[in-house]
């Protein structure tokens, strides 16, 4: 647990990273042998790309340092719950832990909508734990909306 | 119906593409506007990267083309039923419409473990057409591991 919140911290200081860009601020590392290979947050306006969330680009970066696409014994925080695209990069990874801060009900596939790591079918299933410092992951979201309306 | 499986034909060709370089024959196009603005086939062992399925090379390329993430009023065409992380992948793009021809029990998203295109709670669904050129599909998939096995 003490240890989720020293990555947790990690990945919030990613997420902030994304707010100074002007991103919705997600951030993610994955952790393999008590190291983090790979560090990244959400870039999607950025790169107009609609597949460059945090997640994915962690995982992009992981393959290219692990040079495999097996992300085995690997650990991926993340600030929020995965969209299903990310729950499902995960899955393809075989990462096998997940750990994420806030709940997403309006797209979160790791419990809120749908949870994708107990859908019957896949050949992988990551473990997970959720709520890791919570609060802080949400506060920041709910506060880049916040200065968003504000400008608009 | 006829336009379907000219498209998905194209498809079929990426999948083609896909097994001469020793990869699972899964390809994909995207339309819009009655001309193909993406191809690609799965490349994820020769990039050694999870995220490298035909989808998502495809989206990708797509997004580039049009340069935004919306890929509104797209129709996407793949040889296979999307897994978890190329559906949502679908769904995070704003793509209008699927047309898939083989059908996955063993992963696919679309209908048969479960699906995303049906799940509460996200602010897209795509509408979908299944088993377009299913024979054909399925079959080059059935031939690759035919040999692999046969290699083995």
């Amino acid at each position: 647990m003490l240890n989720d919140e020293k990555w947790m911290k990690q990945a919030i200081k990613q997420a902030k990273m994304a707010a100074t860009k002007d991103e919705v601020p997600i951030g993610c590392v994955i952790v393999k042998d008590d190291k983090i290979i790979a560090r990244a947050y959400n870039k999607r306006e950025m790169n107009q790309q609609s597949i460059a969330h945090a997640e994915i680009l962690a995982i992009q970066k992981a393959c290219k340092k692990l040079k495999t696409w097996r992300l085995e014994g690997c650990t991926l925080y993340v600030t929020l719950e995965p969209c299903p695209m990310c729950a499902g990069a995960i899955i393809q990874s075989r990462i096998e832990h997940v750990v994420y801060g806030a709940y997403d009900p309006k797209g979160g596939c790791v419990g809120s909508c749908t949870n994708l790591f107990e859908a019957k079918g896949f050949n992988h299933y990551p473990s997970y734990t959720s709520g890791i410092l919570e609060e802080e992951c949400s506060s920041l979201l709910k506060e880049f909306f916040k200065q968003k309306r504000k400008k608009a």
